[in-house]
């Protein structure tokens, strides 16, 4: 059989693709024009749609022919104006060895199909360790918060079967006796869906009720677990939240350790942004006792601002980390290394952990810790703009990098048609797209909120925000 | 606050940054001059092996110094010698695409996050079913095939829940029927492993005997059905391969799920590659029968050759879909179009359908089908190079682009003596890197296995891999 290039792919075409990826990756790293779309997606789903196609389009105007379709149709995430729920940016290195690593197409999943990814990926799970201040156990890079958060309960599920002499790896959640987990009132979707994946339902979760600073009250988490007790149910798992998505708050992680101990419950740290509180000096106190976690699950395209599909989970007990998904088959042939598909859930996968590395390497720990601050320094400018706006209120603490605010003309009372022009003014910011944030229904109703986790934000981008809630709210109220 | 860039970066920066991107894009996506890495744990440790830094390095330096840490320690999987596993390589389209999408870095996991990105998405999974000839019902990009069985089993399970009347999302597994899952001798790890993150725990499968061509037998698939009604266990779901890693065959799909829809079961295929067999000729009526199963899992990074990452979940029912995974909170602000957190398991999620629709838009659909044979072809080859040579034989039937072989000279019988040669010819082979290949245990013995599925594979490559084991295997016997 002759030589066949399937793809019809020459060097040449290959090199005026990188080329034009080149430019066209130059001009991605720029700051977005626009905060969000202004196109519908009836609109985006017609530039697409087509029928499969039947032949091939040559190699170098893929990409052209995506950012023609996408033109427009873009967020800008990227950006200093974007503060949709928290969302980092791209930072230059990580995206940029993002992208070669597409290119060398490393599969994580056993050691001899990515060598230095997998050592790679080992070292920085240690500097994201020492970064927390977490002890160095054992890690495992997933796709983002939520599969970290189902690898850790996951581990969470496995040790709540040794105590109770279960193998759940072979007998399933069947087998293991009626158990809660606890949460508080303002537990993350992302956590119940973690439990709904294992098995274990998000019956399970008691929510226990928040204080006014919007964090779990452990005198409550307390009689909760004895009252479980009592009904016979095996209280398993907490969750603490270090920084909640409404508000940023964090539960008491230190209070809620001593219950654990009292009771040897499994701590699980969700701390898919609050655990890098531990790097600005005024959050720090907020998310004290982490280190007290069995489990710590965080994301990456967060504060560390790599782009988007990677968070890590950090395990204290290496040994329980490896029980829960060691096993191997007799098609595999192992190497030298560790075999990354029997510390997480994916079998085949491909190498999160060297935008990290990128991010690490870009920013050191001192950039790290200067992000943090000034994002969070940030959010008090953003507090200090709606206490000076004689329109605008506060509705919730700020301690971190959130801000929930509202629309409030003199006069309005509180109740159903503030939260109606509310829910307008943060959908007609939205449509305008110069900034764009969204909104979040709390027990005072229906706010603005903010959250400032991008590089690029400034002062700058954070007054454009107040100033639009401003501009539109007094369009909205006028023609309400 | 004045505005400061706590990175240090800028434009001119970038600029050299992505300059000196392009020329090792470029480089890398050259064939690589090996196939396995010749550095060992240890020697590759060393070299990432630093304290986290205190302060950051230069952006334009950051891949530079990857490249130099990582070199001579990847995997040359974009090759075509390598032969492992079932690993495509990655089309230059696809990951050049790829790459631009970490730099625009949407979060498609909901619509206002990533418009353009959601639409496309929808798109390519459309064709991805028209070009498997699946039903157009719902979809989902997972990061691989584990992840698109445990989302397709997840479906399965709550489908399994309504039938006896329990929300398995609230109520978890332990408030389900004990249970069967059905499964060939020769089904996957990554299904047991999805089981077992599903609370199902690996124990409820049920381990069909296969046949001479390692292929499930009905009858007996039959027997276990009635088996278990009889002990009172709820028979639910099959699990039907197509495409077995050791060998490349298919389980007898079509009367599988006539089975199936006798006793009512739901029928999963896995199709972790062997969905695309539809896509040639000689090999489409192995997978005869995929059309009906309930849902279907399958990888990008292999036929596809996309960047490792990507997997497919194809479900018939778009309604039982949407209630597994439905779910939204009060601080998350829909959009205009399809919020994808609501069709799996992750929150935040990176664009991983941008590399399928570039390998799809470069290749179209002939050129995968041209993919497909070829690879198939070029395995009859390597077969008749194994049937040609006085010192290999066959030892499974090769049916796909799967070849199993051992290297047998004259007068060595069949045992543990040979078993332990071609454990040494295959880790010599490995070791030299030329040619990378993996072992399999089958019930006739140790074996070289060879999977081939890379665009760049060629008869000459082939041809290298047998001469390899030929040499190699002299010199171990020779030397054993």
């Amino acid at each position: 059989m002759a030589e066949v290039d399937v793809t019809g792919v020459d060097a040449a075409a290959v090199d005026a693709a990188v080329a034009d990826l080149a430019a066209r990756f130059r001009a991605a790293l720029e700051p977005p024009v626009r905060a969000m779309s202004a196109l519908d997606a009836a609109t985006l789903r017609a530039r697409f749609d087509e029928p499969l196609p039947e032949h091939g389009l040559p190699v170098e105007e893929v990409l052209a022919d995506l950012e023609e379709r996408a033109g427009g149709g873009l967020a800008g995430s990227t950006g200093g104006r974007y503060f949709g729920y928290v969302t980092g940016a791209a930072l230059p290195a990580s995206a940029i060895v993002e992208a070669w690593t597409a290119a060398v197409d490393q599969n994580v999943g056993m050691w001899p199909l990515g060598p230095a990814a997998v050592e790679l990926e080992q070292v920085t799970l240690e500097w994201l360790a020492d970064l927390l201040d977490f002890p160095r156990g054992s890690g495992y890079f997933g796709s983002g918060a939520t599969m970290a958060n189902t690898v850790c309960l996951a581990v969470a599920r496995h040790r709540f079967g040794l105590l109770h002499g279960v193998d759940v790896k072979q007998d399933g959640v069947r087998a293991l006796p009626e158990l809660a987990v606890y949460g508080s009132d303002e537990l993350h979707l992302s956590d119940h869906k973690a439990l709904r994946t294992l098995g274990l339902g998000s019956g399970c979760v008691r929510a226990i009720p928040i204080d006014d600073d919007y964090a779990m009250r452990v005198d409550l988490l307390d009689e909760a677990i004895e009252r479980d007790r009592h009904a016979g149910v095996e209280p398993a798992i907490v969750i603490a939240q270090a920084g909640s998505v409404n508000t940023g708050a964090s539960d008491p992680i230190a209070a809620i350790a001593d219950v654990c101990e009292r009771h040897r419950l499994w701590l699980h740290v969700d701390g898919a942004f609050g655990a890098f509180f531990r790097l600005c000096a005024r959050t720090a106190p907020l998310v004290a006792g982490l280190e007290r976690a069995d489990s710590l699950a965080v994301d990456a395209h967060k504060w560390l601002n790599v782009p988007n599909g990677v968070g890590f989970a950090l395990l204290r007990d290496a040994v329980l980390h490896a029980e829960t998904f060691g096993g191997s088959a007799g098609y595999l042939t192992p190497g030298a290394g560790a075999n990354l598909h029997e510390l997480g859930i994916e079998a085949s996968r491909s190498w999160r952990g060297a935008s990290v590395w990128a991010a690490l390497k870009q920013l050191g720990r001192a950039g790290v810790a200067e992000l943090v601050t000034r994002c969070c320094d940030l959010a008090l400018e953003l507090v200090e703009l709606v206490e000076a706006s004689p329109v605008l209120e506060a509705t919730a603490p700020a301690p971190t990098n959130i801000v929930c605010f509202r629309y409030r003309p003199a006069g309005w009372p509180e109740g159903a048609e503030l939260d109606a022009l509310n829910r307008r003014v943060q959908a007609a910011v939205a449509a305008e797209g110069d900034v764009f944030h969204t909104g979040a229904q709390l027990a005072t109703g229906f706010c603005q909120r903010a959250a400032i986790v991008s590089w690029r934000t400034t002062s700058a981008d954070v007054r454009a925000l107040a100033d639009a809630v401003e501009r539109h709210g007094a369009a909205q109220a006028g023609g309400g």
